[in-house]
């Protein structure tokens, strides 16, 4: 039987804060960065994950992921793979290193890293891409790998059940649709606060003949500028695409009620993130607050339980889970089942480095075999740092095109993992 | 002008998992530790500060501390002690590193220890002990120590203003009822699940002979067990004496309810951690399900905009503050104040290594100059490694007894530091 005998664990950072490529209200200068996973058998290395940081601090999580060495290094490669929802388990509840969280930051996401690379394993042997892999299993299989420690009160392991075998008829019609039209996307690369008024209107006009049926604009750092941004970008897509902003946190509750009714004329497709991702009762203020604009909130909220809340509280009308935040593919299986019980869709965060290539398996899963719809689900999408990877996240009409290769889809070019190391890397050594 | 020129990180770990001190129903085997962290000057150590965990991942806290030497290494010790808003704002706000939390887990805990050195230092520059330096600012120079973003729904920078300002004409007088009588305390030390019987009714005997006026039993791993265990306290301590209980986050939101309707004859002085600390609206629906029990958390609660909603949702009735969890003295700040505007006690969190030692400062702070009283507000107690430290927390008649040393209280012994370091002290390579 094939063992792990090693992991490596890589700080890899690309210098986006150059070119501000990924500014917004609240993160000025990113530098997208990945600590990156590489699980070793004797044969060489069989399996890769990652987690997204935006710069400083990837250390500190690579950390993190190593010091998880030992719940990995020496085990069966088979119990490994056959047990997914256990290993899971083993992790979050081990009896100290909850202590560190419980269930978020940088413990957890090194977790989720850890988890993801064993669906990276257990994928790769069943020689399917992980969309493909999870939509293939049955509901009870499925509902296995989910915690639903302190998610009954909204969601039980028999509900759990009942939504996935409901949708079970229409899997096989889905998966051909997907395989042939794939799965739409909106684009933010026209609308980081750090481009010209030119830079967007050009990449907004570039969206819209791409096909995208949705562009997102960063706003909350002056409402002149926002409306201003908003009235050009309305000018250029027209009263068909959708134009939603994101506030990235900056905002009080009182404060994003008052701006986005000013912002309320353009028609946002929805107000992202207006303020801290832990502020459930905020949401839900601001929800009421701004309405009809929808609301949208996930990439930074930490765990099934704070998902649970703001569907609990209607605080949310767009779910939006993000691949490396929490832990792992269990979780975020949690997370879809919870979005599919309160009916509120799934649109998730992408972007970054590396975010597109993993999401998408979660969203087009939850498009064959959760939610069973495309409708109000577009899954974001940048345009940069795919060419790092072994299997790029693929546009084609507007839409992310199914990938076939087996995987979750983290694996790196070894060439870009060795350039952009830090501090060590030659782009690193040479700026 | 002395500026800091070095940092050292030791990862001091205490093996109690040996005796069972400290055991409950999440948390069987804890090993207490401290990322332990001495600020230096040319002149030497000059200030000290610490991360309390349960073992593993104790290294992870230490890289992550560590991590922020450059915020503080080659800073002007006037700088530093002049602007300790500032200094904590520049760290919370840095715009890479909030991708990490934003303001929770790891990485958070080790920006509020650092924070809280460069309280240690400007404490012991102005010869006071931490809750008489706080004590002894003006109600404006608190508030400028507080971040109100994420509050404002709450409360307000005026607010706070105003809560302070009542309170300033009994300060002087509450600092000599401090300093003669102490801040009352309540003992965890009888109730740990691993005891046997005989030792819980021994141990509460003890407690109440040694003037202790509240108890505490954890709960939570067997419904009869604890029926038995309460009966035997209640019967051992007598009516006079409050018995809380604590679940340390085991249960779901209807089992909650459930179990302790069943423990209700036994009158818990509250119920501590009944679920998620994450889970606002699930502490709410249990503190409706089981009134007249109070409900108290706080121990795991990631930063003040968690706690502002529980408060807001009336989810609890006992705020537990940890000096180790948030953003260090500054964020503990904006949590008593936002405890005072709902008038809700603060009871906090000790234990483990040095939380003694560090939160009494809070706690008699909380009373000479916020909520001005000590009703309803023990503060926890548990008998075990304050002889590792300079400026042990000491207890007389049941009270904590006012510390006269300058200082936030963290500074160890070098020789526990040295005997205890994992994984190379003495003390480990021994096991």
């Amino acid at each position: 039987m094939p063992r792990i005998n090693a992991i490596t664990v890589s700080d890899v950072r690309f210098p986006t804060s150059k070119e501000l490529d990924g500014s917004d209200a609240m993160n000025p200068d990113p530098d997208y960065s990945a600590a990156y996973l590489t699980l070793h058998t004797a044969d060489g290395p069989v399996a890769y994950s990652m987690v997204f940081t935006i710069g400083r601090g990837n250390d500190v999580v690579a950390a993190a992921v190593r010091s998880l060495a030992p719940y990995i290094v020496g085990r069966d490669v088979d119990d490994l793979c056959g047990d997914l929802g256990g290993f899971y388990r083993e992790l979050v509840y081990d009896s100290q290193l909850r202590w560190l969280g419980p269930e978020k930051g940088v413990m957890h996401m090194a977790i989720g890293c850890v988890v993801n690379a064993v669906w990276d394993l257990a994928t790769r042997r069943a020689g399917k891409p992980l969309w493909k892999y999870l939509s293939d299993l049955t509901p009870y299989e499925l509902v296995d790998l989910v915690d639903f420690r302190y998610l009954t009160d909204a969601l039980t392991r028999d509900q759990a059940i009942d939504l996935l075998t409901a949708q079970q008829a229409g899997r096989s019609e889905r998966e051909t649709l997907l395989r042939a039209k794939g799965h739409p996307a909106y684009t933010t690369t026209p609308g980081w606060l750090g481009y010209s008024d030119e830079k967007l209107a050009r990449l907004a006009q570039q969206a819209v003949e791409a096909g995208f049926g949705q562009i997102k604009l960063k706003v909350g750092d002056n409402l002149d500028d926002d409306k201003r941004r908003m009235a050009l970008a309305r000018e250029v897509v027209g009263d068909d695409i959708g134009v939603a902003t994101d506030a990235n946190q900056r905002w009080d509750v009182a404060e994003a009620i008052a701006w986005m009714n000013e912002l309320r004329d353009f028609r946002p497709a929805w107000i992202e993130e207006p303020t801290s991702p832990d502020d459930v009762l905020g949401h839900a203020a601001i929800r009421r607050g701004v309405s009809p604009i929808p609301v949208a909130t996930g990439e930074h909220v930490q765990n099934r339980v704070v998902f649970k809340q703001l569907l609990q509280a209607s605080a949310l009308d767009v779910v939006q889970i993000d691949a490396c935040r929490v832990g792992g593919v269990n979780e975020n299986l949690a997370i879809l089942l919870l979005a599919a019980k309160f009916g509120t869709p799934v649109c998730p965060h992408a972007g970054g480095v590396g975010l597109s290539e993993l999401v998408q398996h979660l969203a087009m899963f939850d498009y064959v075999a959760v939610s069973g719809t495309h409708a109000g689900r577009p899954l974001e999408w940048a345009d940069h740092l795919h060419d790092h990877f072994q299997v790029p996240a693929r546009i084609s009409g507007g839409a992310y095109v199914a990938p076939d290769s087996p995987g979750i889809g983290a694996e790196m070019h070894p060439e870009s993992v060795a350039r952009f190391s830090f501090p060590d890397g030659p782009e690193w050594r040479s700026s």
